[in-house]
């Protein structure tokens, strides 16, 4: 009944800050299609559903796309601090084939925060839970800070 | 001054055909654009031209682009041979932040073909020199001969 | 009571063959000094003493230690099928530094197994739970059988 | 036919120094018994005789040993501007297996070098001009000098 806020309605976390600047201001992550889930202190999930124009030449999913939402949950993992972090070094392993109509589900970890370095896995797997690609990403913390 | 086509004319190399089944029927290598400049045996150069909706939160290029780039330049060489290959183990490294505007040069190389795998490494280059990403991808390649 | 030996008392399974082979047939490995404390399809557990032979010009665990010690156990783990495998492509973040006198455990997990490609993870920590390193490494698995 | 030295002898670059610090205190590397062929300013050359106590259980030359030679190339280049600097991100893909009585030849180039980051290249070949193996590194530099 009240019209007053809440005292801090509207003040976003730094994980809400950095998704709403990753993913409005991103074409690219919005061409993809990706669905937040979950973000939070050096974790994120996201979910994506692999559309006709994700598929390869082979008729199974673009590695690229693969890569693309591994990478959207790391940025927003290693951001989620409030610090600008920008990846260095990522390496990724194909384990099985993704199909048109999978609903993929891409959630990042962080193994390991320091002054100016941070280490995450990415998992993507799909609706049975079978693990499609491996994600392994080291991001360089700048001292500039995302804006709230 | 003959009608006659010559008896090949037409016949691509293995090389071009996985260029038209990897370019003309992938949706999302459509949407990145590439130009492909080179492609023969185990080895692909592409141009991208870098455009607004490329970009990432930060005002620079999507690392996901730099990758799907790359990809696409290993996905032409390692296929070059016309067996399908498909992608492994791939790993890389942001030198450089791309910028709007950029004229980028993806090349890549191989390394090794051995029976069932090749290492191919890709460099992303913008039109001053300057490497932006180094990429090394190790593919898996199958007994599918790609249809000429 | 009985003198009579079990069914199958001296039949090594796979695994522990595998570890004979490499382990006992290895200077390099005895010259490390790693204990195998598990083994088994798919899974390597080891633990390493560092000594003071195995320090970097800057008093911490070489590097070189660390990645033969989870090189090792990956080894265990990828062999332990009882086929010949193969590293093909290795990946190793450092995350803290190992120090003298600390005990590790070494730990290889399997991410995937198909016919011909094993992806493995090995995790380095110290005694008090910290992970020193993260290992990832990508087989090739011949056709040949290991000796039982 | 002069006493005198000249004027700057003894007074060692930092690429020298660093050489001094890694090899000389550092127990692996003396084990391993890599040859400084060349160092300089992101660069650095070694040579290895492979023993038959680097062999692994199936006789070729091990994957661990490899990487060692290819870490204190790295370790060498990317510490020889003069600042300490530590391994982050390593990937290593073996293309050909080493053999006993190789003498490999170890060089590692700097693709990249910033204030608080290097990427170096390895390549490790054989006296054929085999490459055997390709590493990457990707270094963070601190701001500890190396004493001179």
């Amino acid at each position: 009944m009240s019209a007053l806020p809440k005292p801090d309605a509207g003040a976003p976390t730094p994980a809400e800050a950095v998704k709403d600047l990753m993913l409005a201001h991103d074409a690219f992550s919005r061409w993809l299609g990706v669905a937040v889930a979950a973000v939070g202190p050096g974790y994120a999930r996201l979910t994506l559903a692999v559309r006709p124009e994700m598929l390869n030449g082979f008729g199974a999913l673009h590695g690229g796309v693969t890569f693309a939402a591994a990478d959207t949950a790391f940025g927003l993992a290693c951001n989620s601090h409030g610090r600008q972090a920008v990846g260095l070094s990522v390496t990724i392993d194909y384990l099985e084939a993704g199909r048109p109509g999978d609903l993929l589900t891409v959630e990042a970890r962080e193994e390991s925060l320091k002054h100016k370095i941070g280490v995450y896995q990415v998992r993507v797997s799909n609706q049975h839970g079978t693990v499609l690609a491996l994600f392994k990403g080291t991001a360089y913390r700048s001292d500039k800070e995302i804006p709230v």
